[in-house]
């Protein structure tokens, strides 16, 4: 029976509560995933270069957050308004008409940070902090301002049209395009590569910690997707968001996960006869990295599908980068982030893997992408290419031996362990 | 005052969106304990051993979620039709009336997953990735359906009666159960026993791994129990859940918890003098065994009391299972999942600990325990005996001297630490 | 459209039910907080006290909200009857009118647990675990219920006046302020300071766990406060929680925890040349600290100005604290949650931080500070003088040297890392 109590709830604040509720829980689970990949980074680097690392991501989300609400959320409005001729309003981040536009604001800054810190660990080990911070400075200010802008804000390529559900081109492909080629110009480390062209493995310090990573990663991407599937994003927020196919984004980013696992384990056996760790781990991400732009609409078994692509290229295309373009991605982000995201954004534009009537164009897919990869390259190469040019890039030869730990930072990550007398009770460290 | 907005909101939609935000959020929390396990898992092994039970968790998810979408949700659709006489839909799975139906299957998923990581934790160190990865496809496709068939999804035992609120039998106890008994066949570590039957002990190699992971299972436990009382299983979605006893359920899994590790805590103590910091960590995670399946019934003092008495048993249980049984359960699975469930789920038929009109039959509790450890037990031992049969459960005797992470994964999981000159910068891991 | 379905959804239970939705999910997110605080202070610490941290943390637990339930739930309500000359109820916590009245003790025992965990950081390496438990008893039973009592309970500083949104000062000022008091009373460890009064960095064993333990906190902190502002404690719970402030305090989190990052990284470098990682990582928990009192009425270039001098001090109290009082504040709980809490909880009383009408007043503020200031210097003196006077406050010279954890607990943290031959296979630990 329907009692209708006189009491302070109307139809439009029992929706706003409701669309909020779930847009703050996921906006949560989002930001938790820098703890993921801090600990996912820091176990595939050198102990040496741990804190770095750390350092980097606790400064990407603290330097980038400031500025993608000083500048990035305006530029962002203004891209989208320029580039399809309507109106924009600059500084409206700063008085929003309620403060639930700062909700909206922080939702989708947790998915530019997002985009940002996949790029330290392309180039852990050898970048000073100076160059990585102000590269993210321009990404969280400008670049990746200009991509949502041009997509999700509703600019150009909105109006063209293309299919990119909660960033797999967006924001991972844009974050392991804008790493393989920060890594490129940044070049790699120091006896990666020998003299005939040869690649060296420098294992990372900690599996266990990179597998944590692994988990809170996948833990935070079902607020990425299944809370962007619920997001009253697209409508008034105070009409309910649509729950209609949240059960299929809940669906296919689990099966897309698992396959990816499966996917990058069956192709690294295949190679080694061994299950590489590592490539189950990165291939779980590189599975839901897969179906993050297409998981609305497509089918349970084209999840397995398309993650499970998504897993088996990681340990081929991580070879390619080694082997042929001599690039050191130091924590595999283009394999995970940036080809899995293309190979995801290109097969949803394919029918056979769709719901009926998804009618998505694998033309404007491809341009879609092309535009995305392009601007990130050019702008990524624009900002390092003139810290190299100032020879601000990279530490030297000396800092780089030695660690950044210590030279960067002044500390040592593991006293007790790994090196004998660094450290005892009462000594300086 | 009340205020009727003419928007897209009408009541059944306001509890379906309720229903989801909470049930989805619930699941996630669930998803992350495999964090938990792989955490608490792999600081309880030696190092060697570390990515070997880490693959494990992370395969257990990723083929376990599979084969239970595949095979799992129709199996137990199936066994419930067929126990009780009643209909069932074969691959009702594949096409649901809504997509959140796959919701409901997630949830349900994430419990299932549950039961087939504890089994991990009891077999380290010693078994074939092969034989594990095999009984896990059983798990998830047959064993652990046929539990809820005859449970929760309405079979046989849900008509003969039974109370389990959250699993603490059907998750917990199961997967205790099963761990004990696939560590009987396997047979323990290398030098666990000395020849005179006396136990040496074999210890973990990171404590802090194995409290962190303690501390992200609670986190997602109260998911597990809190998330279990205001889930809209047993109704209608577009009818609200019910919140009655979800503030019971709240504190007495919090009650439970701390009772846990008091009890495992003294009773260490009392054997050793000393507060063994392990103990106490799973110590929290028995006290919640013991509550899982009884947690929505019973008084905020019974709580004390069962949490405590779960904790408590477990440095006895752990012993006997050590110098009576002579089975190796490394991560003291049983003790912690099996007889702490089995306790809780026997506790709960004697009035004294339920609110009134409970009305659960110490009886049928003892046997639904019965029948659940029964077909666990047998299903297991069928799986892993012909594993044995076929020379396919255990690794080499050379393999497990120079530890799984090698002989099975090819890697190190810490190239720095522990053992010199495995890794130098450039060289060959 | 708007349809009213003839269903079991009436306008009071569909506020409960949101309002709970929230109030459980917020509540398990600060519950992870004890992860956060075990790793940040694990991290922190010498390895051969890691485990003897880890354990106080789950007693903490453990122990304190079992006490905060039988004595401190009441303790409370007397406390704000009281001094009020109003009225209270014994024993109200063991039989709510609803059971949702146990979800509202749990949200408040989270925030007790917070403030409890707190003093461990400051007392590491060197307490016994039973002074430490007796005082948790002491601190969860009456030492802050008394402060809630007198504040958010709606005692004698409620009606004289004060505002602290989400615990600025009554949690987290508290429990630096306790754990400053308790480190000097045990006094620093052996070799922290030289017989000239020069000071001994002793580092801890692990950034890795202290930055993981970081991003922890900062993910629960958003329930924290977020949480606070939609969580229906102040009304009746079948009204619906007003959302009106929600993204207000979403984004000074935000740009509090940011801008703490900075202020103490900067400051940091401005000494020494370097970018510190702990002082990085605990900056950002400065910075939300010092918005966490004010973070509803402040703007948001006021919560970068706040979180960025709650930063900034921290460094320089951390030295102050160390060169002229000569204490042992070992995880900076101090300058983290001590000065910086009392901080925000000042500036909040000039008005031109605040939005308009906020109307706090400063000599309000001074005075609550002084008050909960004071209880707790004096309360916590009190029960460590007590302890100290019994001889029971310290371990001996010869347990402190060997480590905490083998003296106090028996057990090796890392048998495998660090210490030669300290564990082999089948060897007794």
């Amino acid at each position: 029976m329907l009692e209708l109590l006189p009491m302070q709830v109307d139809a439009g604040s029992v929706a706003t509560s409701i669309n909020y509720v779930w847009v703050l829980t996921v906006t949560f689970l989002i930001f938790f995933m820098h703890a993921g990949f801090a600990m996912l980074e820091a176990g595939q680097v050198r102990s040496k270069n741990v804190a770095n690392q750390l350092t980097k991501n606790m400064l990407t989300w603290s330097v980038g957050v400031i500025m993608f609400f000083l500048v990035g959320a305006t530029v962002e409005a203004v891209i989208a308004g320029v580039t399809t001729g309507g109106n924009y309003s600059l500084f409206a981040i700063f008085s929003p008409e309620s403060t639930l536009g700062w909700v909206d604001w922080l939702f989708g800054a947790v998915f530019a940070m997002t985009a940002a810190t996949i790029v330290s660990g392309a180039v852990a080990g050898r970048m000073k902090l100076r160059a990585y911070v102000t590269y993210t400075i321009f990404l969280a200010g400008v670049i990746y301002p200009v991509v949502t802008g041009l997509t999700w804000a509703g600019g150009a390529l909105d109006a063209f049209g293309f299919h990119d559900f909660a960033g797999g081109m967006i924001v991972h492909g844009m974050g392991g395009i804008a790493g393989l080629t920060a890594a490129a110009i940044v070049g790699p480390r120091l006896d990666r590569f020998n003299d005939d062209g040869s690649a060296n493995v420098i294992p990372g310090h900690s599996i266990t910690f990179a597998v944590l990573g692994t988990l809170i990663l996948c833990f935070g991407w079902y607020g990425f997707n299944v809370g962007t599937a619920a997001a009253p994003i697209a409508g008034d927020a105070t009409a309910l968001a649509d729950f209609g196919y949240v059960g299929r984004v809940a669906l296919t980013t689990t099966l897309g996960m698992a396959a990816g696992a499966l996917g990058a384990a069956g192709v690294a056996t295949l190679k080694t006869g061994k299950v590489d760790t590592l490539y189950v781990a990165n291939g779980m991400l590189a599975g839901l990295v897969g179906i993050t732009s297409n998981t609305d609409i497509i089918t349970w078994w084209a999840a397995l599908v398309i993650g499970g692509l998504a897993g088996a290229q990681l340990p081929i295309v991580f070879e390619l980068v080694e082997k042929y373009l001599k690039i050191d991605d130091v924590c595999a982000v283009f394999p995970v982030h940036g080809s899995a995201g293309v190979l995801g954004a290109l097969l949803v534009g394919i029918p056979i893997f769709t719901v009926p009537g998804a009618g998505v164009s694998l033309v404007n897919q491809v341009v879609f992408v092309a535009v995305i990869a392009g601007w990130t390259i050019l702008a990524t190469a624009l900002v390092f290419g003139v810290l190299k040019a100032m020879g601000q890039i990279r530490v030297s030869r000396e800092h780089e031996l030695d660690g950044l730990d210590v030279s960067e930072h002044g500390v040592d990550t593991y006293p007790e362990f790994g090196r004998p007398d660094t450290a005892t009770d009462g000594g300086v460290p």
